[in-house]
């Protein structure tokens, strides 16, 4: 090794040792001979080399893997010897440098704890042979998650550079694979390395054109402050198409599919980008994480129908191959998703913010595409517009990611937005391909960027982790907020079926999908070919409509049947109010009107809300701002959302003077003072009704004390599940009403439902069982589940 | 006249007398020889002939004019002469029939009650001749508008057909130029005829694609359902374009404008037509009214700023040239307009609908646009799509009543929405002329339909008549509901500053306009040349900000003031949600807020309502849904059109127990504690005042007992005036607020504010001089006629 030291001194263009002040920098790649390594890692250490060789520093590199030394060493030359000389370096320096940079890199055995106090041994020799002060150490992990517990330990046992120097760890993705796994790796990496010692890769972070998006919004501030807001802008894709498969990765990949390999981590982070608040000073890496973190509680929490999932066909074939399955062997392991998000903020309420990736697709290209609201209305014909800024053409500004029809990074902007500002050293006004359209305009329609030098993604990290630039590499909390938001719907979708696509450009429209009331669903019906064929469809069947106990019973698939029940509803209200001039409607708490809610709040327009009165069957003893509270439910899925004027809407008084319930507040006589004050007889139009699996309906438990009988209209009462305080209509008021609708959902309520088709009127056993309106009348909408089993 | 009966007798192809069973009608149009009658009228009545002719009724046709009978006679036969034969017609019938039918008419002066009289005599003298039943008489008025009441008292006290037969009489606009002059108009009329026998033309009703609108809004029902909402729907541009100019109807022109001409009554027909709700039978002309009354009433108010108002270059010298005006003549009249129109009932809230029409313009043509949202996301790359359904092509319906690019009324689909159904007899579906772009989209994308027979509207509108079918003319209601919308615009722009333009293709983007906050606004900056140079414009004016009572001033004309005073308000939400998470606002009542809530609910989008807690300064002793409940008058201006969160509403307790402020129902202590339990340090954000003219501020009096001191928060006090009990926030809480406005207006407060001006603290005498904020600030928003009387 001294002879390779030497080596540098004697070279003119080289900087003699007297210059090297700075210190000098020992580089490891763990997993030396693997994929990524061979690929870029080793390019990138040499391209660092090329870069740093003048700025004082001097560089060892330490390639490291768990093969022995000789085979190790002659796997790793070979790599080193195929190292790319960049365009624009002069050949002959790069000649120089490239022989050079070989003669510095050395092969080591890492295996055991002796191995590591080797290295170690060895650093310090070299340094103290050469009369050389350490700078750093940097140790790169590109090595299977399951080993980096392992080399964290060694590493901090053994190979911890002395006081006054830094240690900087590199860790490449998968950083678990939900919350729970992410946060113990992160727990045991903190336990061997401070949070700023790890630098944990997302290359998309390397991006150019995702790299210069938080720039660009600095740069760009006074043209984007008005209209980078939920006023303007319209929609944003965030997309990462991929044409290759899992072919030959299915190990890997049949882990992870496309959630946790691509959404996860790199669309994610080029979401936070797009929506954060714009720090002061977007190159302060704390004030960019702090920003990062706010924009990560922002967001609306993701559930099953947040997204599509699909599997090209040739998948499940290639992991029984590759994995040794049987013939039968499915695997749900989705390899397209397309997810829909939506932040909370006051920024970006209501703007659709859609992820998609797959693997299998028509093309391979990525880009963030904001697409802005059209509020122009162009008097003239379109045929007769100047060619110009039109306000009537599609305003966009896109961050072109790489590939694609394009096939270099870009940053272009529609050019009746504005002229960006761009850093004149780094990036240059592109000359247009005429006949090319992007995004269904021609290229002549954007002012278009692109890099002055396009640099692959892992040179510019590792160009990074040497200048110490921390906010271009993903932070623990960083880590953590992405899992906390993404492991809801992993766990969700975990048995959802996918839809099968062919592959390629066969796939057509088949991964279409559409955004419909904040969910989104594939465009096309599901296609014949079903990964669970014997699935029945909602649509297959119709409403049945016979008798049950006695009474008209409305049945279907819940979907139909909630559908039937909401028109109904409406139906009777408009009776009501052309009658009487109001409606009013008691309203159970629970999850099964959820649905129903959310169907009335958006598919009911004419539903006379103005004149209706809603007032609730039941209420749980918490704040009506408490997520178990009965009202707040009610107000989230169906009063935000419609009209009802303040006046008309009565919640149960159950937190009076501060407290919860309590007696001598008399909030049941309060609530039956109120009904009766404004409910012509106490007699409700309508009282929706629910039926327990244990035959309790409002808030009437089995043997229940209260409520069951007697004089009391509102009364209080003990559930036998949290919280066990309620407050409830009688089972008398209930049955005075005009008309009482009960709902049951779901195969949960099974049993119940057959218990009450065989049992009479016992409400001291079964409450919903007393449920008989005296002169009113009663339906049961049950669907077929629970109907049926 | 017995002759051309007996001609018909002797036609072979034509009924007999003894089939004229369904009795004779006598059609009189008044204004025979003018440029409407010559145009379209009496084709159409020759049209109607051709088709009625084998109907078992009769006819007779009398032209009328005030020319002497000669001249008269002479003048109307060369029009007739001219009459053109359809080209669906055989040749030979159509020569016969136009004989006929030129025997059948014959000329009448009409001019004096003699003439009315002697025409009476002609027609039952010739029924009586020829043995004829009457059927009824037509009178069409094709006439000026200041003749109409004239000949009406003639017909109604002359012309009127014997019991059992009908009149109808059909009047053209203009039907009045405002709200007022169309209900003096329609009183006078109403004075001499029935409603149902009044036929108000709009003659798009008789074009064939907006008469298509309700039937095919009717027949593709269960296409439309799901999307004719706000949640689907984009924008509608309701649009007619002419080329030619005003010249040589400047008479007419200068006193109407575009917005009289095109927007009160054509477009505003069409727009009845997309937003009423469907009524169960389409043809039934009274349930389609009922519905079209309910839409008006859902329309929110125009405001100035609702509308961009331009005028082509030469109109002035062609108003000064025609009507002999001075050459320093300016017209203020305007020959363009873009409206902005909302729809506030829940199918179309936040819809927007944009109505324009100008006269020489780039195209004439004429079009109802729906523009429905683009929800999908196609996952296949644009180039490698199949040309077919992609969702991601825009969706669009439109109904193109003519002129322009297709140059044939048609009812246009696009092919990924569906394909519509058709009446098959009257609407066939065109074969698409490839190369033809409309709305940026080849023809071949849309689904085409075009009339099997295309009919001129006048000649639909006759027959219409002729059946009796009134749904496809204007009633009294409806023509006064439309001017009851439009009249306010009307009146507030009659003199806003107009855009010049100089018409045709040279008006590039000068008439683009745009949509910010529901207002909208030419896009392009104000050229330099204005129509009124000299004239102030408010934005002239600027708001002055200066001191009052040492505190900060700003004063401004009212409607600046209010904008001014609404956005510092929207800035301090913004500020205390970014800072704490919440906003709480206590309000006043009385009168000055109400513009206050009306433009914050208007105007002001961004305002973080989700977060904002709305508390009363002052409440009446009154139930909270009494008119004089301040509580009520702010829901009504701001609460139920925003979306403040059902929790986040802080009405005074006032009404506790079913009686009003009594002391032992501790409302005051009430509303303390939820103050004391949901406001940090009891420290509003923001209390709005406003100040009495005997100084009160809140419902604080002078020498109120309560209120004025002390440490209680809230108080019960005595107002002079009714209803005299009240319920106060306290002078100690107010000024514990962090900012405290105060809003005056009106000449009526310029004595206390002089007063004011002048005086020190002295809460006892004038309470609102007891406003100080201990640790908050204070500002003074006084308008100027509050400030300088």
């Amino acid at each position: 090794l001294r002879r390779v030291l030497c080596t540098v001194l004697f070279m003119g263009a080289l900087p003699s040792l007297a210059a090297v002040s700075q210190g000098h920098i020992s580089v490891v790649l763990l997993g030396a001979t693997g994929d990524l390594a061979k690929k870029y890692l080793w390019q990138g250490l040499f391209q660092l080399y090329m870069d740093q060789v003048s700025s004082g520093h001097s560089f060892t590199f330490h390639g490291a893997a768990l093969t022995a030394l000789e085979p190790g060493q002659r796997l790793m030359f070979d790599v080193l010897k195929k190292l790319a000389c960049p365009p624009d370096e002069p050949p002959n320096r790069c000649a120089v440098l490239k022989d050079q940079f070989l003669k510095l890199s050395q092969y080591h055995q890492l295996k055991t704890a002796e191995n590591y106090t080797a290295l170690n041994r060895e650093i310090e020799m070299l340094l103290r042979q050469e009369g050389l002060k350490e700078a750093g150490r940097i140790f790169y992990f590109s090595v299977p998650p399951f080993a980096y517990t392992e080399i964290a330990r060694h590493i901090n046992s053994s190979c911890r550079p002395p006081p006054g120097a830094w240690l900087r760890v590199v860790l490449e993705k998968p950083f678990g694979h939900d919350l729970e796994s992410a946060q113990q790796l992160a727990a045991e990496l903190t336990s061997f390395f401070r949070e700023e010692e790890m630098y944990r890769v997302d290359h998309y972070l390397g991006k150019q054109a995702v790299a210069h998006i938080l720039p660009f919004r600095d740069q760009n501030r006074r043209f984007l402050d008005p209209i980078w807001n939920r006023h303007h802008v319209e929609r944003v894709e965030i997309v990462l198409k991929e044409t290759v498969d899992a072919k030959g990765r299915t190990s890997f990949y049949e882990q992870y599919g496309v959630i946790r390999d691509v959404l996860q981590n790199h669309l994610t982070e080029a979401l936070m980008f797009l929506t954060m608040e714009l720090p002061a000073n977007v190159s302060r890496a704390e004030e960019v994480l702090q920003c990062k973190l706010q924009a990560f509680q922002s967001l609306r929490g993701l559930e099953k129908n947040s997204a599509v999932l699909g599997q090209y066909q040739a998948y499940a074939s290639q992991v029984r191959e590759e994995l040794q399955k049987a013939q039968d062997f499915i695997s749900t392991t989705p390899t397209f998703a397309g997810v829909l998000i939506h932040s909370d903020n006051l920024r970006w309420e209501g703007v659709p913010f859609l992820l998609t990736s797959g693997k299998a697709l028509d093309e391979r290209v990525g880009y963030v595409r904001v697409l802005f609201k059209n509020r122009a209305y162009c008097t003239q014909s379109e045929t007769l517009r100047d060619a110009g800024h039109s306000q009537c053409k599609a305003k966009q500004i896109i961050f072109y990611i790489g590939h694609g029809a394009l096939n270099t990074p870009a940053v272009l902007v529609s050019r009746n937005l504005f002229r960006p500002v761009m850093p004149e050293g780094s990036w240059k006004e592109a000359v247009g391909q005429s006949d090319l359209h992007i995004f269904g305009q021609p290229l002549s329609d954007y002012y278009v960027y692109s890099p002055v030098k396009e640099r692959d993604a892992y040179s510019v990290l590792i160009s990074n982790i040497y200048h110490g630039r921390k906010d271009f590499f993903i932070t623990t909390e960083n880590l953590l907020a992405s899992w906390g938001f993404w492991t809801p719907l992993l766990d969700s979708i975990s048995h959802q079926p996918l839809r099968l696509y062919p592959g390629g450009v066969e796939n057509q429209h088949l991964l279409d999908f559409e955004m419909v009331s904040g969910e989104v669903a594939f465009t096309l019906a599901e296609p014949v070919e079903l990964l669970n064929p014997n699935r029945l469809m909602p649509s297959d069947y119709r409403t049945i409509e016979s008798k049950f106990r006695q009474s008209p019973l409305v049945s279907a698939w819940s979907e139909d049947l909630i559908s039937q029940l909401a028109s109904d509803i409406e139906k009777m209200a408009s009776q009501a109010v052309a009658h009487s001039g109001q409606f009013h409607l008691a309203l159970s708490g629970g999850s099964s009107p959820v649905v129903l809610f959310q169907r009335l709040a958006r598919h009911h327009y004419a539903f006379p809300w103005k004149h209706t009165h809603i007032w609730l069957v039941d209420e749980r003893c918490v704040p009506l701002t408490d997520t178990e509270s009965n009202f707040f439910s009610l107000h989230n899925h169906l009063l935000q959302s419609v009209r009802v004027p303040y006046f008309n809407v009565h919640p149960m008084p159950v937190h009076l003077n501060q407290r919860l319930c309590v007696e001598e507040d008399r909030g049941t006589e309060l609530y039956a003072k109120e009904i009766t004050a404004l409910v012509a007889n106490a007699s409700f139009d309508l009282v929706l009704l629910g039926v327990g699996t244990d035959g309790h309906t409002a808030s009437l438990f089995p043997h229940s004390e209260n409520g069951l009988e007697g004089t009391q209209t509102v009364v209080l009462t003990e559930s036998p599940v949290k919280p066990h305080q309620r407050m409830s209509l009688s089972l008398p008021l209930i049955n005075k009403a005009r008309q009482v609708f009960v709902l049951v959902l779901g195969k949960g309520k099974h049993d119940i439902t057959t218990l009450l088709s065989r049992v009479g009127h016992a409400p001291r056993k079964w409450p919903i069982s007393g449920v008989s309106p005296s002169s009113g009348q009663l339906v049961w909408y049950v669907d077929y589940e629970a109907l049926l089993g």
